[in-house]
């Protein structure tokens, strides 16, 4: 048998995993958006199956097989070609599955899920009590599973390279350390200049027209709900059981539009490159998105860079005020400044660009010392507290609105948090070469006209899923490798303006 | 190794069988209720990869030779003894299993799920055309499978046993020759009496508040929301995810409360059921329903003995009038009495409960005439149309309302029909069992007491799973064999003194 025909092999046996791997994602969606409470026990079982069968698929001596007869097709290839990439990253990922035992699969899902339900009602009730022996066993499994994957003195990158490939602690801090600075002097900046009005941002903004607003702003936006659809969630997500079938879910908050509309475009940008992935290679690396962080980038530039841009709101003004009528006698322009308002604020998602990474900053140390284990769990809330207050000036007033605001840890996903900050980063980055190569972009969103931004991301970022890792994609995409600069300057550029700095 | 521990490892297997099996149902569900267009294809790869692997899991070596180690706990047994019952019916499931090749198992999941959204359009668009090729395809399918069941004289009966054990063609055919003409002869007679005034039944019912009232009632009957829940569908169902996620399904008619109400009375009577199979036991026997017949005859017991009961309108009428504006002037008397009018429909599910079964009969010869090849499938829209003329006496005007308006062969589920009309005679020998020993339900009802029936069906009918088959559980519970008289009797009884025959 040819090379050919062991390709085609391979392909076929990624698209049998992928299949049951979308399985699992819908379990998944399901919990969080529709199951009833008493089927959270049914389900991390569910979950434990599927992940064990997709554990053994993954490590199959069947699989290896086929990896070692596709081998030679990757011998001298260029690395960079479609077939050399899906070879490389399908034995990538089958490396990293070998080291981890099937019974910790099981075991990490079942915990996880059952965990993910209890941080639930701790959240709702501010009660970390009830949480801290889930996070405990939650930082236990993290440990187990980093200790699987090796090097032992690197565990927390062990971890950060299921979400960003290729990426470490010490590179991420490469960003982060000058981001923190130059953020800072920012925000002492905007201190120092006149407050914006943001009382424009409330009224009565009811659950059903914010759903029919939100939806029709990602339908301009390109997001295809005949392949999608919106649901209502205590944390806003998205997952896509392939480009056809992709899902969003938000929260709405009466009282005000920001934040289940900002959640919508963020998961709408998520759903837009799902929906972009290349349908035909379903199964293979090409069919995945590059890596966390690069998806990061796609939902906070559809959320800040077009979503709180002057020309979106100049479009949308009209539709809002129809909308809602608490917005008549608002001027959009009012509207536009105070969505842009910078004011910390003790919740990461509802954080404006400025502070947002300084969240990410302080989960990203706070989970290193979990991890290693310098942090015990029982400690978490106050070592929180007391760095938060440290950055922000302000100690939160609970749990709740502390060290229980995010589902990340309680669901196992250690190391999820950086790709945040680099989402930020690569979206800069990308959307400063956007603007070079396609012009005029606020005047295109003045118009309603969002279609050559996403045709840019599609033929640039989304067509290729995995084939380039993520510093190589960013170098490929805008000719230099990732830096912070993008970032900076797009933060400057915009708060000079918005606030007379 | 002994006897007992070869069993808890035959729970063991079983159990896990089961939990992968409510992914399917997961699956199932969720294509029906939220999925989008676009996630069709993915959904019918998904469903056949999980009938796949639940296949192979139910048919092998090692299942069957914990089936070999198990099988002296029968020697010489009680056979109605849990223990044993539960290795005969594990032995059966086995047995039929293998003699159907995994392939046909997947191509039945992978077609049985792209005609059922191919049925759907055409159903909506009013055009058989569309769903010929499908049907077609289903009926060569449903031949092939039951040709792997044999044996090959009795084609009809192997696919009947999959959802009533033990029954075969002529053995329903002994109940509905008399009911049909038990029916046909009470229906002359209720065409002789005056009219029932239903123009009570008529006015504005918004979806939302028929989804708070009929929620309200399926609580008070019994059904718990913490483990369960409601959705709207196109066509009503009910599937449970073992005891602790129970899913009911309706659609709304906001011109008339009677189609939506009584879907939800119907499939909570089925939810109720499954809430009540035993939660320690999920995964052997005698965690399932007994039969798709015991199972109807929960379903049409609570719609119909309880639903249309006056007792039960009684308790409820001051709620309903609350929730309804435009019943406040209508007398309860009088709409418990419209609820209860005969009028034959084109509509099944619509269906008063005299000439239900006549529908029933139609497809049952329906579907044995297509399964046999003496009725081309082409042909179908035909006979269905000059066989209801030649039941009801009106010819459909359209295959919506004829033989484009049921779920089931879109689905492959042929042979399922007869259970309905299996759970009628069922529902009301068991009810007048109930009756005899708890008393005037009627009273109860009108004093909205559900609870002692909720709890005699729970302990004589619900706790024993698949312990004893459909005719034996009838015989154990009421003391005779299944018989059609009781359900005449109900018939006559209750319809002499709506109608004052």
């Amino acid at each position: 048998m040819n090379d050919e025909s062991a390709y085609r092999e391979l392909a076929d046996y990624l698209h049998q995993t992928a299949v049951l791997q979308t399985c699992r994602q819908l379990l998944s969606w399901d919990r969080d958006t529709h199951m009833p409470k008493g089927g959270a026990e049914l389900r991390a079982e569910q979950i434990a199956l599927v992940m064990g069968l997709l554990h053994r698929r993954r490590t199959a001596p069947e699989f290896e097989a086929l990896l070692d007869r596709v081998a030679p097709l990757v011998d001298g290839a260029d690395p960079d070609a479609p077939v050399a990439a899906n070879v490389r990253e399908a034995r990538r990922d089958f490396d990293r599955a070998t080291r981890v035992p099937v019974e910790l699969v099981e075991e990490r899902a079942r915990t996880f899920s059952l965990a993910h339900e209890v941080w639930v009602g701790a959240r709702a009730g501010d009660d970390f009590a009830a949480f801290l022996p889930w996070l405990e066993k939650n930082v236990v499994l993290a440990r187990r599973y980093a200790e699987a994957l090796g090097p032992a003195d690197r565990l927390y990158d062990a971890l950060l390279d299921d979400f960003e490939p290729g990426a470490t602690a010490a590179h991420v801090s490469g960003f982060f350390e000058p981001l923190r600075e130059a953020h800072l002097d920012l925000l002492d900046r905007i201190r120092g200049a006149d407050d914006l009005a943001t009382d424009v941002l409330y009224g009565s903004f009811p659950a059903d027209a914010q759903a029919s607003f939100a939806t029709r702003v990602a339908q301009e936006m390109g997001f295809d709900f005949e392949r999608g659809r919106l649901d209502t969630t205590v944390h806003p997500f998205c997952v896509g059981l392939g480009p056809a079938d992709v899902r969003l879910t938000t929260r709405w908050d009466e009282s005000c539009l920001v934040d289940g509309f900002f959640s919508v475009l963020h998961e709408a940008g998520h759903g837009l490159y799902e929906q972009g992935l290349p349908a035909a290679d379903f199964g293979l690396p090409s069919a995945y998105a590059c890596s966390f962080g690069v998806h990061e980038s796609q939902s906070r530039m559809w959320e800040n860079f077009v979503g709180r841009s002057r020309g979106f709101w100049q479009h949308f003004w009209p539709l809002a005020q129809e909308t809602f009528p608490d917005l008549e006698d608002v001027p959009g322009d009012a509207f536009h400044r105070a969505l842009n308002a910078v004011a910390p604020t003790l919740i990461r998602v509802d954080s404006d660009e400025v502070s947002y990474d300084l969240h990410i900053f302080l989960r990203f140390e706070l989970e290193q010392a979990l991890l290693s284990g310098d942090l015990p769990a029982a400690d978490l809330p106050d070592a929180w507290n007391e760095r938060f207050a440290a950055s922000f000036g302000v100690r939160p007033p609970d749990d709740r609105q502390g060290c229980l605001q995010d589902v990340h840890w309680s669901s196992g996903m250690f190391g999820y948090f950086p790709t945040y900050t680099l989402g930020n980063v690569y979206a800069a980055q990308l959307f400063a070469q956007a603007r070079q190569e396609l012009g005029d972009l606020d005047a295109q969103f003045a118009r309603g006209e969002f279609a050559s931004l996403l045709r840019w991301f599609r033929e640039r970022v989304h067509v290729h899923g995995r084939r380039y890792r993520p510093r190589r994609l960013i170098e490929t995409v805008t000719g230099a490798p990732p830096s912070h600069e993008p970032l900076v300057r797009h933060l400057e550029t915009k708060y000079a303006a918005i606030y007379g700095l």
